[in-house]
């Protein structure tokens, strides 16, 4: 059977991804410096045969012998990213390098996981994959952003330059069980906030927009582009728009109807509104989301439940 | 004196500003790997007192004393930093992240020299610091652009985590005396061409518009902005905006009236207009471009004869 690398593997979508790797009888060696991620994230796969979890950092090189990697590896929420701007940037460079250094060596395919980030504060709408984006270079959101950006960079060079196989993938925001509770995400915010019966905050007047994607169309969508012949970028998202307030509405509907909103001041660089256009892969690869907003929260619930120990 | 260090002082900027640094006595330390740069362009400094050259890469770290850093060392033109794009990266990313830990631990002041590429193909016109750029992430010239903008971030972040010294210059289109002959820029073609009597080669239609700062401007601006109060950005450069075909003119006036024109296709990703508003360092710093663009080319005359041997 294959072997598969995740970089990254013990956080939010590494976890869902090994999961389906594993299922499908992939060997499955998932990698992770536990920054953002845990070991708990993985724990149901310990004792499976086909499952190996090793503790690295992917600023370092490292030597293994696979035929595919997901590189994932890189925290990817603000207050993450931002706790270390210069560790992010690395992250994102080095981490990239060495990940494409091991797949020209092993022959293996390569797909990056990219963001929606790229196109910044985006002047286009919805976004396209042809669109360059409208991104800050100094700003506090800058060292994922551009992270991101010269990781594609590295990503397409590495092709045109050694002929790696790549694949190159751009997520818009996605949720579901296993979010970090700490991550400060929208979704993960207002859900928590409305099981322990805290107020939902709502930053700025809550009518920035976003698409908000389900972990399981996410996990189709990236072993699609894998699989497929084409190297990208290819937007994965759910084009459904919503705004911050239209969410926090919908938090309180699907999971408690007593949940409250409170206004809160907004941090710099928040882009204005996103929504992936997606007629690329679907037309390309035949991939589009299934799961619609409402059902996904209801999804989560229970893990968020669990883990808050409510 | 200061020990004052010039990352790619044998380059062609960097070599005119450890002149201006040896003759106001600052001692200098010129570090090069001699990819682009050459010691012939330093020759005239190797028996100073206070001049130093060290071969070295920037990808490497290394250890020094000094006071202050020009961060210069990158190749410049679309021919050599398209050569080895994923080195290009590695170039602008590590080098940075060397030098920035290198003044960081000699509490030195930092300038990088960004670049009017960190802009790409630009929507707004003339070109403001605060404006966000509109750049191709993926595309052939994307491992110098994104490689300028994460050096920017790089150095945004070191000052914002360590509070390193940092100031940064977004450099446009600068031309004279050792430019390389095999660069392939607009301005050494020209007029090479225009001395051995071949027809000088316009892009496309030739109406893509650029500004040519002449190198005296630049390295005056370049001390202006490293001695001033403030981080930057800056942009240096000359606001006279010329198209290809109106440079051709001058090049023919100034350089051999006999010289023609000939049209060749052009490359991908070639910005259409470039122009720097210099609003910001005039009015902070007083600085301002002197040699207009006639009398800057007659300038650089004798040199390419001596090195073309005509
Ligand atoms: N979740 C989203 O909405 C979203 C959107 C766009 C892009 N992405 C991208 O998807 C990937 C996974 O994101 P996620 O939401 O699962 O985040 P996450 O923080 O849960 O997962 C990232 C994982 O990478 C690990 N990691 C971080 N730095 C590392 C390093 N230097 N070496 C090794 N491991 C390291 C973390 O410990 C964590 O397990 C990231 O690349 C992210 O940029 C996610
Ligand atoms: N000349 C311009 O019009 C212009 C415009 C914008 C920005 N800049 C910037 O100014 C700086 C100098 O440009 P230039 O026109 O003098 O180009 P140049 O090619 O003449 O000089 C660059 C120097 O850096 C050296 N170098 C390259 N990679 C190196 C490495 N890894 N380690 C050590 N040295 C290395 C080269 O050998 C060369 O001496 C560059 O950072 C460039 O991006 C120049
Ligand atoms: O922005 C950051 C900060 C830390 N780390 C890594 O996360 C792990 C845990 O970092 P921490 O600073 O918490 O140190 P530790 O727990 O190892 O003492 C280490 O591998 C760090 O290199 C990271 O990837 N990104
Ligand atoms: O508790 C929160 C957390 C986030 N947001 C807003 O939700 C949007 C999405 O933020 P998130 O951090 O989830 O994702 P990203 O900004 O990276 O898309 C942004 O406009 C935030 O300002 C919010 O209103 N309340
Ligand atoms: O895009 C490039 C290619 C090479 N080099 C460096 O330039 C020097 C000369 O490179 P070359 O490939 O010509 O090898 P060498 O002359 O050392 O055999 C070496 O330090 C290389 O690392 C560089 O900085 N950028
Ligand atoms: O022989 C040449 C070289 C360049 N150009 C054009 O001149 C402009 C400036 O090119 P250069 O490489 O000098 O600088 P940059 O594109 O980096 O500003 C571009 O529009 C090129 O297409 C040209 O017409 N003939």
């Amino acid at each position: 059977n294959r072997r598969v690398l995740v970089t990254g593997g013990a956080g939010f979508v590494g976890s869902h991804l090994c999961d389906f790797l594993v299922s499908r009888g992939d060997y499955v060696i998932c990698l992770d410096n536990f920054f953002t991620g845990s070991k708990e994230n993985v724990a149901h796969l310990l004792d499976k045969p086909n499952f190996e979890l090793v503790r690295h950092d992917v600023v370092e090189p490292i030597s293994l012998e696979v035929d595919m990697i997901f590189h994932l590896a890189c925290p990817a929420s603000p207050v993450h990213y931002k706790w270390d701007p210069i560790k992010t940037a690395k992250t994102s460079f080095l981490g990239t390098l060495n990940m494409l250094e091991l797949a020209q060596r092993c022959k293996a395919r390569f797909l990056i996981s990219s963001t929606s980030e790229v196109y910044g504060d985006p002047l286009q709408h919805p976004q396209t994959e042809a669109y360059w984006g409208n991104v800050n270079c100094i700003g506090e959101r800058s060292c994922y952003d551009e992270g991101k950006r010269i990781a594609e960079t590295l990503t397409m060079d590495h092709w045109r330059e050694y002929g790696t196989e790549v694949r190159i993938i751009r997520i818009f925001n996605t949720y579901g069980p296993r979010m970090a509770l700490d991550d400060g995400r929208v979704v993960s915010n207002f859900v928590s906030q409305a099981l322990t019966g805290k107020p939902m905050t709502v930053y700025g007047e809550g009518t920035q927009t976003r698409s908000f994607q389900y972990i399981s169309d996410l996990i189709a969508g990236m072993v699609t582009v894998m699989e497929g012949p084409m190297i990208g970028p290819f937007n994965v998202g759910n084009p459904g728009e919503f705004t911050m307030i239209e969410l926090a509405e919908l938090v309180k509907e699907v999971v408690n109807p007593k949940a409250t909103i409170v206004f809160q001041e907004n941090t710099s660089d928040d882009p204005g509104k996103r929504k992936p256009d997606i007629t690329k892969i679907k037309s390309a690869l035949g991939w589009e989301p299934k799961v619609v907003l409402r059902d996904g929260l209801a999804l989560m619930v229970e893990d968020f439940k669990k883990r808050l120990g409510v």
